[in-house]
C-alpha cells in the first residue's frame, strides 16, 4: 500500500508496533512479541492522546511518566520511541534489538535508551517503581506548585506483575496515599508463559484493586473508543485508577493469536508473513509507511507546546534556579555545614551511642539543610531513628510531608524509593531491620543496576540486636549484599563513621548506599580529628601499634570497639598492633594497590565482624584469623550471644597469639 | 481467688496467657505482650474446643497446624504449650523466655520447642508456610484417604503478615486451590508499630480475601460466642477462610490496653500490678490456678482419643508402613536406581546437555521412585524443565497430583515449600530463574534457618542466559547464597554433576538445596567413572595434569569445560595444569584441612565463574588469579557476553601465563 496523505487509523499506527515487535524479535531470534502485540492499541491511544512528553525533550521535568512494567515487553516501548522520534532510537537500533552495545535491550535499562524511565523485567518491580515516581510528584507538587509540576505516572503491567507480591505493597500505598495520578493500564490477556492464567490464578483483580482504594474499570484493549473513554476517566478520577484490558496475546499473529506461543519466542518467517497479510501490512521490516511515520512523528511533537509554556512559567516562577537544582539531584550550598560540626563535636566529645541513634543525630544536622531528604520507615520508626522531630507526614491531601509511614512493605518501600530518586526532585532513605534487606533485595538490586541515589537505613544489624533471635539477626547479610555490584555498603563503627558514611551516601549520585547499623550501643572510637573523610576509601588505620606492627585487626562497626580492647590487650603483652576500621570492604578492595597494601600492612592479620567469613578473605588472606559468626544466631541478651558465639577481645588476642 | 472446683470461664483460661505473657516478657524486659494478650480469648477458644491436637503427642501426623505467624507474640503460643501440658515447656521455659539455651526464644523457632510448627517472625512467612502445610495435607489425604489423613491448618496472622507482599502471593494460592482446611484468624486489632494501621494501610482486608476466592467474616475477637461460631462455620466451608477478629492490642492491661506501647516492650511493673488487679488475678507470676491448670491440661489431654483411633486407623489400613516412612521423610528403597543408572550412562555417553535439561532428565529418572516427590515452577515450567511427562497436575477437587502451577510467585512458592517440607510427606522442589533467588530469599532463609528439606531448582544462573539482559542475569548470586549458613548451592558442570547433586540434595535431610543450572549447553566432562559421589566432597580433582602440576584451575558449572580448554591450551605449551570441579565451594571449605590442601595443591591458582569473586579467596587466595564477572551483566547472545565479560579459555590461561 502507498503512503496516503489521509491519517492513518489508530489501528493502522497500531500495526506498525505490531510488525517492529515481530521483525525485531524475529531478527534477534529471541524476545516477546505477544505483549506489544496485544497491547499496541492501547499504547497508541496512551501515546498519541494522554501521554503528555515531548520526544524531542527526554528529561523535561514536568513529562508524564510512562513505565513498562511487564518489561519483557520491551519492543512494545523501543517501538514508540522509535515511532514517536526519540533521538538515537532508530530502525537500526531495532534491527539491533537484543545485540552487544545496542540500546535496544533485552529488557528496558534506565539509563540506556531516552524515554526509559525505569528498567524492568522482574515482574512487579516497574508497578512498584511507579508508585514511588507518583508519590515524588505529588511531592513536588506541593512544594513548587501545580504549575510547575503537574504530570501523571502510567503504567502497562501484566498478570504476573500483579501475582508477585510487591505488586499488593505497591497497590495498597498507592491506594493508601490516593494517588490520583497513577493508572494502571492491565494486560488482561488470561495468559501466561504455562498457560492460562486460570492455570494458577483465580484471583478477581478489579474487586482486590477497589479493596486497596482504587478505581477500576475493564475494557475492550482493543476497542479505541473505550480506551479513550477509560483514560479520560482515568484522569478524572480522584483515587488511583486501574484500567484493566482485555486483550488477546499476539493479537493481529495470523494463527497465532491468543496463544501462550506468542509470548516470549520469534514467531517464524511463515506467521510472520501470514500476520503481514492478515493485516494488509506490506511494507519491509522496520521500514513504516510515510503517513503512518508522519502521524506518529506529530504524536511525539505534541507536547512540544505545552513543554514549552511550561519552560516560561519555570522562568518567571523566581523559583528556577531552586527547581532546577532540586531536580537535577545536586546538593544545595551548605548541605554538609552542620553535619560537619556535628562531626567535629563528637569527635571530640568520643560520644557513645547505638550507630542507629548516630544515623538519627545525622539525620538531624542534614534535613534542614536539604529540603530533597525524604524520609520513612516500614513500620519500625523508633527502632530505625528515621524520623527527624518535627517532619510532616506524607499524606493526602496536600502531600508537603518528607516522612512517609510505608507500613510493613520492605519491598514496596525500597521499589518506590528507586522511583523517587528516579523521577528526581527527591533523596529517598528508607529505614528497616537489615535482615530484612532480604524482602527488599529485588528492589536494592534493581536500584544497584540503574545507578541511582537510594539510602536504604538498615538497623539492628547483627547478633547485637538480642533477643528477638535468629529470624532477626544478620549473619550472612553483610557478606551477601556485598557481592551486589555497585551497592555500597557501610557499617560505620561509632557516631563518627556513622555520620561521615550518610556523607558519602549523599555526595554519591551513581548508585544506592546501604547503611548497616546498630540497635546496641558502641563507644565512640574516632576520638581524633582527621583530614577529610577517612570513610571514603573503605578501610583505614584507625589505632597504630605501639611500634612496628607485629598484628592488625580488621573490624567493622560494633566490633571496631572490640578490636580496640584486644590491641589495648595484646600491646599489654608487648605484641605491638594496629586497629584498622573498615566501614566498607568493597569500597577498600577497589582502592589502588598501593594504598591497600599500606593499610593491610605487614604481620598477623585478624579480622572481627558478627557476620560470616566470606569475603574477608580478600583482606586477611586465607591465613588470617577470623572472630565472627558461622552460624545462624540465637535469641538471648546481646553480651550473652556475643561471648557465646566467641565473638571477644580476648578471642581475638587469641587468633593473634596462635598466629605469632 | 482461692481455686475452685468449677470448671473456669473461656475468660479465665484466656486470663491465664495474658498474664503469662505479660510476666515474661516483663522477666525477660523484652519481648511482645500486646499481641498474645489480644488474641488470648481467640487462642483459647481455639485451643479448647477446635484445634485437633494430642499434647503428649506432638508429632502425631493427623493434628491440625497451628502457625502463629505474628511470631513476635511468641508468648502467645509458648503460654498455650505450657497450658495444655506440652512435655518440656515448663513455668521455669516461660520465666527463661528470650534466655540463651531456653526453649522459649525470643520468635517461636521450629525444633526448639515441641507443638511450634515453624518457625516465624518475618511477617508474612507463617501464612505462606501454612499454605504449603495445606496444600501438603490435601495431597497426602489424597494418597491415603481421609481416614488417614484429615486435618486443618489454622493461622493467627496480624496486620504486618497482611501487609508483606507475600502474603498476597499465598493468599491467592489459596485462594486458587481452595484450600478450605485453611483458616486465618486475623487479629485485627488496627495497631502497628508506628501507631494505627490507618497511618500506612486503608485496605479493606475482607474484600481483598474475598476477591482473591477466600470465605470471609468479622467478629469481635473477645466474645466467646462469637469466636466459637466463626470457627465452627470455618470449618463448613469450600473454600479457604478468614475470620477478622476486631480485638484490643494489649486486651487486659489496666490503663495500656488498645495502645501501640504494649506491641513491644515490657508492660512496667505498676501497669503490671494494676492489670493484676482489673483480672482479679492475684497469683504470683508463673502460678497457675489449679482449676484454670487442670482444665488447661483436660484440653491438652482431649485429642488422645481422636488420636488412638487414628492410630487403630492406621494399623488396620494396610499402609501403615508406606505411611509411616513418607511421614518420617526416609526414600524409599531403590529411590536411586534408575538415577545411578543414568549416571553411568551419561558418564560412558559424554552427554551434552544445558545443566537445566539434565535436571529435568535426573527428575524423570526420581519421579516414579520416590512418591513423595511434588514438584512445580513459578511459570517457567519450559524453561526449568521442572515437569515430568505425564504427571497430573495438583487442583482442586481430588488433589492427587504431584506437580503445581504456582504462577508468578517465587516468594509464596519457597514459602509454601517449606511448609510442605514441615508438614512431612511430601518432598518439594520448585523452579524460577537463578535471579530471582532475590523473591524467594526470605523463605530459603527460614527454610535453611529450620533445616528443612526442600529444593530450590534454579536455572539460567549466569550471562549464559544471554539476550533477556542485567535484570535477568544472576552475577552476585552465587556468592550472596553460599553466604548464608546451611544452604547447600550446587552449581553442576554437566550431566553427571547435575544427577549427583540432586541425589545429595535428596538424601540430605537436614536442609535445603539450591540447584544453580545452565540456560544454555555444556559438554559432558565428567567421562570417567569415578567411586561414590565426588560432588559431595564440594569439589575434586576433575583432569590431573600431565605431570607435578604447575597451574590448579577451579571452575564450576558452563566454566569447567571452560577451564578444560585452558587446561588444552596450557598443557600444549607445556604448563602441567589439572581442572578441580567446584560443584559446591562452601560444602568444599568444609571439608577436612588434609582434603582441601590435597584437592586446592600448590602452585598458580586461578578460578572460573561467571559470577563475582567474593568467595573465592578462601581457596585461591588474595594473589590467585580469576576470571569471572565484577559488574552486571548485558544484553546480547551469550557467546557475545562471554567474549565481551573476558570469560574465556584464552583469560584464563593469560592468568595463568602471568602468574608462572
Amino acid at each position: 500500500m502507498a503512503a496516503t496523505s489521509t491519517k492513518p487509523s489508530t489501528r493502522r499506527m497500531a500495526d506498525a508496533i505490531r510488525v517492529l515487535a515481530m521483525d525485531a524479535v524475529e531478527k534477534a531470534n529471541s524476545g516477546h512479541p505477544g505483549m506489544p502485540m496485544g497491547m499496541a492499541d492501547v499504547a497508541t491511544v496512551l501515546f498519541t492522546r494522554f501521554l503528555k512528553y515531548d520526544a524531542s525533550q527526554p528529561a523535561w521535568a514536568d513529562r508524564d511518566r510512562f513505565v513498562l512494567s511487564a518489561g519483557h515487553g520491551s519492543m512494545l516501548i523501543y517501538a514508540l520511541l522509535h515511532l514517536t522520534g526519540y533521538k538515537g532510537v532508530t530502525s537500526q537500533s531495532l534491527a539491533d534489538f537484543r545485540q552487544l552495545g545496542s540500546n535496544t535491550p533485552g529488557h528496558p535499562e534506565y539509563g540506556h535508551t531516552p524515554g526509559v524511565e525505569t528498567t524492568t523485567g522482574p515482574l512487579g518491580q516497574g508497578l512498584a517503581t511507579a508508585v514511588g515516581m507518583a508519590m515524588a510528584e505529588r511531592h513536588m507538587a506541593a512544594r513548587f506548585g501545580p504549575e510547575l509540576v503537574d504530570h501523571r505516572t502510567w503504567v502497562i503491567a501484566g498478570d504476573g506483575c500483579l501475582m508477585e507480591g510487591v505488586s499488593q505493597e505497591a497497590i495498597a500505598l498507592a491506594g493508601r496515599y490516593q494517588l490520583n495520578r497513577l493508572t494502571v493500564l492491565w494486560d488482561d490477556n488470561e495468559i501466561t508463559i504455562d498457560g492460562a492464567v486460570s492455570l494458577s490464578d483465580a484471583t478477581d483483580q478489579l474487586a482486590r484493586f477497589k479493596a486497596c482504594g482504587w478505581a477500576v474499570k475493564r475494557i475492550d484493549g482493543h476497542d479505541e473508543g473505550q480506551i479513550r473513554r477509560a483514560m479520560a476517566w482515568a484522569t478524572r478520577q480522584d483515587k488511583p485508577t486501574l484500567i484493566a484490558c482485555r486483550t488477546r496475546i499476539g493479537r493481529g499473529a495470523a494463527t497465532m493469536e491468543g496463544s501462550h506461543k506468542t509470548h516470549g519466542a520469534a514467531l517464524g518467517a511463515a506467521e510472520i508473513a501470514a500476520t503481514r497479510l492478515g493485516l494488509g501490512w506490506e511494507h519491509d521490516p522496520f521500514e513504516i509507511p510515510e503517513d503512518v511515520a508522519r502521524a506518529w512523528k506529530a504524536a511525539g511533537r505534541k507536547g512540544a507546546r505545552l513543554r514549552k509554556a511550561w519552560q516560561a512559567r519555570l522562568s518567571d516562577s523566581g523559583r528556577a534556579a531552586e527547581f532546577e537544582r532540586a531536580v537535577s539531584g545536586a546538593l544545595p550550598e551548605g548541605a554538609f555545614a552542620r553535619l560537619d560540626a556535628a562531626i567535629a563535636e563528637h569527635t571530640a566529645a568520643g560520644t557513645a551511642q547505638p550507630t542507629r541513634a548516630a544515623s538519627g543525630l545525622a539525620l538531624d544536622a542534614l534535613f534542614g539543610q536539604v529540603p530533597e531528604l525524604f524520609g520513612g520507615s516500614a513500620d519500625l520508626t523508633g527502632s530505625n531513628n528515621t524520623f527527624v522531630k518535627g517532619t510532616q507526614t506524607f499524606d493526602a491531601p496536600d502531600y508537603a510531608g518528607r516522612y512517609v509511614n510505608w507500613g510493613v512493605r520492605e519491598h514496596g518501600m525500597a521499589a518506590a524509593m528507586n522511583g523517587m530518586a528516579l523521577h528526581g526532585g527527591v533523596i529517598p532513605y528508607g529505614g528497616t531491620f537489615m535482615v530484612f534487606s532480604d524482602y527488599s533485595r529485588p528492589a536494592i538490586r534493581l536500584g544497584a543496576l540503574m545507578g541511582v541515589r537510594v539510602v536504604h537505613v538498615m538497623t539492628h544489624d547483627s547478633i547485637g540486636l538480642g533477643e528477638d533471635g535468629p529470624t532477626h539477626q544478620p549473619v550472612e547479610h553483610l557478606a551477601s549484599l556485598r557481592a551486589m555490584p555497585n551497592l555500597r555498603v557501610f557499617r560505620p563503627a561509632d557516631v563518627v563513621e556513622t555520620m561521615e558514611c550518610w556523607k558519602l551516601a549523599l555526595e554519591r549520585r551513581d548508585g544506592p548506599t546501604l547503611l548497616a547499623l546498630s540497635r546496641q550501643k558502641t563507644p565512640g572510637v574516632r576520638t581524633r580529628a582527621m583530614q577529610g573523610n577517612p570513610c571514603a576509601h573503605g578501610a583505614y588505620e584507625l589505632a597504630p601499634a605501639s611500634g612496628p606492627a607485629m598484628a592488625t585487626l580488621f573490624a567493622t562497626g560494633t566490633e571496631v570497639a572490640l578490636a580496640l580492647e584486644a590491641q589495648r590487650m595484646l600491646e599489654a603483652e608487648g605484641v605491638r598492633t594496629r586497629v584498622v576500621s573498615v566501614p566498607s570492604l568493597e569500597l577498600f578492595l577497589a582502592q589502588p594497590k598501593a594504598y591497600r597494601d599500606e593499610v593491610v600492612g605487614d604481620g598477623v592479620r585478624v579480622a572481627i565482624e558478627a557476620g560470616v567469613r566470606l569475603g574477608w578473605d580478600a583482606v586477611i588472606g586465607t591465613d588470617g584469623g577470623f572472630v565472627g559468626m558461622s552460624s545462624f544466631g540465637a535469641s538471648a541478651p546481646a553480651p550473652d550471644l556475643y561471648r557465646h558465639f566467641g565473638i571477644t577481645a580476648e578471642a581475638v588476642a587469641d587468633q593473634v597469639r596462635a598466629r605469632l
